[in-house]
């Protein structure tokens, strides 16, 4: 019933994650108020998709060959904080308690999707590594994936004689003793530290 | 940190209706996935927003002058439905119980949201009242807004000498009667109709 260039219009933004019919058709009548100029907006972002390419040295995104945190030259190169994906790295820097450099793996090993180790960006952290670098900070998340990549990465890490460490698993600040999950429990109990006073 | 036409992207695509920032994100992510080809695809679809107008008979989404409804000559022209959007025509036509023509407002009356009976496409709809026309079927939703136009149309429409009916309310089918709002089992009630043997 709907002319084609609106179905087609609806069968596209169909394809963004999590996105069914009734959305899809939601965006797309959204879309169809927007004026010429905004059309235009939308359409110049989209083929700026063209320009992201991933860092050559560390595989975040990037409009040119290294990234704006590699060109920083105010950070500190002795230590290499792996993460799995760029909004990992970006929920890290928003912290502001990190100046060393990153390296984004762009994924996880993992048995149940088929994802291995030569299909991770995990070589060019390789031939990162020299003399210089004092430290791995390995910053996957805790899930399944995360941790076959973090003992992987170790494995691999540990022959080059640096010091490779991993996030702290705990409570979460803020939450709840009693809401936390079994396996949360035991890592803060396993990981438990002396109170230090000032 | 990320890349300015990332950045752009991520801002454009929060513009959808209730997409957030982490939302926008995800979808942003999705697409750097996509090939050349699927990016020109979406550009395109983007694109076509332009080709996307109004019926000029009955309002309704169309490529051309007229929308394939008004177009398709089995249609009974004797009865107009008046929906307030788009997406109303295309639930009515799923159901394949209606086979007269339709008049689209492209929205309701607000008090709330200061639209006024200029604002919508009454004018249109009144030129196609000729003695032809046998019944006009109000099938505004049942809210506020609805009720209004609803009314209005009703009463601007009762000089001109035809029928006019309003869609049925009452309990939605399957729905337990207990779980209904006071509103709708009045209305139920008020509408209650002799059960037909046979």
């Amino acid at each position: 019933m709907y002319p084609i260039s609106f179905e087609k219009l609806v069968n596209i933004l169909e394809k963004l994650p999590g996105v069914g019919n009734k959305t899809a058709q939601r965006y797309a009548f959204n879309l169809l108020e927007n004026s010429q100029e905004e059309i235009d907006d939308f359409v110049e972002a989209i083929k700026g998709i063209q320009n992201i390419k991933r860092c050559k040295k560390c595989g975040f995104l990037s409009d040119e060959d290294e990234c704006l945190i590699c060109k920083d030259k105010s950070r500190i190169t002795q230590s290499i904080m792996v993460v799995a994906y760029p909004q990992d790295l970006v929920a890290i820097e928003k912290t502001g308690s990190y100046k060393g450099e990153y390296h984004v793996l762009n994924g996880l090993i993992s048995s149940s999707k088929g994802v291995f180790p030569q299909d991770l960006n995990i070589d060019a952290l390789l031939n990162r590594i020299d003399p210089s670098i004092k430290e791995v900070i390995i910053a996957t998340s805790p899930t399944m994936d995360g941790e076959m990549t973090a003992l992987y990465l170790d494995k691999i890490l540990k022959d080059k004689n640096i010091l490779v460490t991993r996030l702290a698993h705990g409570l979460p600040m803020g939450s709840s003793l009693d809401y936390a999950d079994d396996l949360t429990l035991i890592k803060a109990l396993d990981n438990r530290r002396k109170i230090e006073n000032g």
